[in-house]
């Protein structure tokens, strides 16, 4: 099944996404930073995370009033290294853009930051985040809990999210091993492509409501069955799939004072599906001289790339590898959209009065 | 297929653990901290990585001359929170203890303290270490490289280790959370136990040296085919098991300085086949006061407890619920011991001719 997709350019894509924010009420450096941000997940193929999203899920919650487009971001500190944030509900890229530059900024001064943050709303792609300390040359990390959809082993009602987590790291003329992971077997964005598609799934993504496998994506009833951990079934190890998922919870949900998203009562909708983060940064110079450790980097890669393959591989990939190739493309040729992604511009477009110039 | 095992008291088999390390050359106050680990192991049901390896694993190595009993770590640190340690070659409990004692004097000071470790060898299983943290408040973290024994995902030789990951988060009245999770479907140690018991293994842990399952525990050839990473197929999220003992490898291998597991030439016997770790601690009164963070832990833990269970599931758990309840058993009952591992120990003390009184 092929759908026939627009290819289009990319910087008009942030040019359009920051001036349908800022008409939706966002201010403009707060819009634009969340265009690039949008833009930039589509252009590393996460296109579940990118400009699909604009309208059908954020231009939609702000149209609701659930996100406060002016917060005021509160940071409670007690030591150098380490700060909690109070999001005042504000747009997730806006909140997690400005706690990430700070733990930046405390592992400029320590060596490691850390932040963990409440209260604010569904981010976008965690790899933006952790992507932003390579340019530092650290490491980073970024985590967002989100609303439970994931069943705890053993039940076939959802315990926590699909609890994303990424970390970044720096390489020298490789391109940086970014991992950026649901800690379900696979994120909720896949079933919506399978909907979307009329596809099938395959068996071991999600359960329904007696525990039995479930291959039609539009079969699972919201708070009844949900998606399998990483692991998939207690043989192939879901017990660590489900403990990254609580882990990212905890970091997220509990370290920041907001509480597992298990308990937060009526709709998530209100708290944009995913309201709490944890951010680090570990500066790579504070271990090691950053010219050995990007170097090291690159011979590991080569390493695993020249690695024998299969019949039928092509290449071996190292985390972010095949991002970076699907960048390179996007940036030359434009970012493919689907058509009823391209309608739902259109029509925020004419709802906005804005022009549509994809 | 039952085997009939021995119960041993865990306090005396510490004390024997310690006077045969002390008689092999440890110095005692290390043969002392050895001991207890090797042994805390057991106690939480890790039986792969408890005193089943001292004869044959540890004994050995000391014997050859390949564990260096007195070394010197060097400790070079550019910032508060961070520090590089050079493991010198010595037991990698002794330098494990050491470097995280190090992460949480540094989390003390400034919230988050973060210690990677080179030139060390295998330090045994790598949740001691985390759950060293939750007597000060702390979320504990350690992980450790190994010799390269997972296959890269497209092909069929091992690109990293089976890097296990732990981390340590203390609650209230509830178990803590210890998640302790090799980054493959299932740790070496499961092949080990399949291979002593005459057992197969299911399809989906291991793969022969033309792609194809392994069933069969003892027909994998060192070098070729080897452990799956988690996930363990493209459809199943095998590269986020893969970018996971990645991960783990860029944290201890790159990070120190030693390079990455499968660019070391040479037996990797030399390295006790893992010899580098990172670890980290994060002072949780430096985001939250700690007795809300621990009430908020068991509300979670407790909600995932009470979610409705499938026929023939009998309780739900949180990483290291299942633990906990094996250690009450075993402090309380005594460690069950396979008579090979007897064997061991009986061989071991005639050998250092010290008393078996198990």
């Amino acid at each position: 099944m092929t759908i026939k997709q627009t290819r289009v350019d990319a910087n008009k894509l942030i040019d359009f996404s920051a001036k349908a924010l800022q008409k939706l009420g966002v201010p403009e450096e707060d819009a634009k930073i969340t265009a690039k941000m949008l833009v930039a997940s589509d252009l590393r193929g996460i296109d579940s995370h990118g400009v699909a999203h604009l309208n059908m899920f954020y231009a939609r919650r702000i149209k609701l009033g659930i996100i406060n487009l002016h917060p005021r971001p509160k940071v409670f500190s007690q030591a150098s290294a380490t700060a909690t944030i109070d999001g005042d509900q504000g747009l997730g890229f806006v909140i997690g853009h400005w706690a990430m530059t700070e733990a930046i900024k405390r592992a400029q001064k320590t060596g490691a930051g850390f932040i963990t943050v409440g209260n604010s709303t569904h981010f976008g792609a965690a790899s933006y985040y952790a992507m932003m300390a390579l340019e530092y040359d650290m490491i980073g990390i970024a985590m967002t809990n989100s609303v439970a959809g994931v069943v705890a082993p053993g039940s076939t009602k959802p315990a926590v999210g699909t609890n994303p987590l990424a970390v970044a790291v720096p390489a020298q003329e490789k391109p940086p091993f970014v991992l950026d992971m649901a800690t379900s077997v696979v994120a909720g964005g896949k079933l919506e492509i399978a909907r979307r598609l009329g596809a099938s799934i395959p068996e071991g993504w999600a359960i329904d409501n007696e525990g039995k496998p479930i291959t039609d994506p539009n079969k699972r009833t919201p708070g009844e069955g949900g998606l399998l951990p990483l692991g998939g079934n207690p043989t192939q190890g879901i017990y660590k799939g489900f403990g990254l998922g609580v882990l990212v919870e905890i970091l997220c949900g509990i370290l920041s004072g907001s509480g597992a998203a298990i308990l937060h009562e009526g709709p998530s909708e209100a708290r944009g599906n995913a309201g709490d983060h944890f951010f680090g940064a570990l500066r790579i110079d504070s271990f090691l001289p950053v010219d050995k450790f990007k170097k090291s980097m690159d011979e590991m890669i080569e390493a695993f790339e020249t690695l024998p393959k299969l019949p039928n591989v092509k290449k071996i990939f190292v985390a972010g590898g095949y991002e970076a190739e699907i960048t390179k493309d996007r940036k030359a040729n434009g970012i493919p959209l689907d058509p009823p992604v391209i309608l739902s511009l259109q029509e925020l477009a004419k709802e906005l009065n804005i022009e549509y110039n994809l």
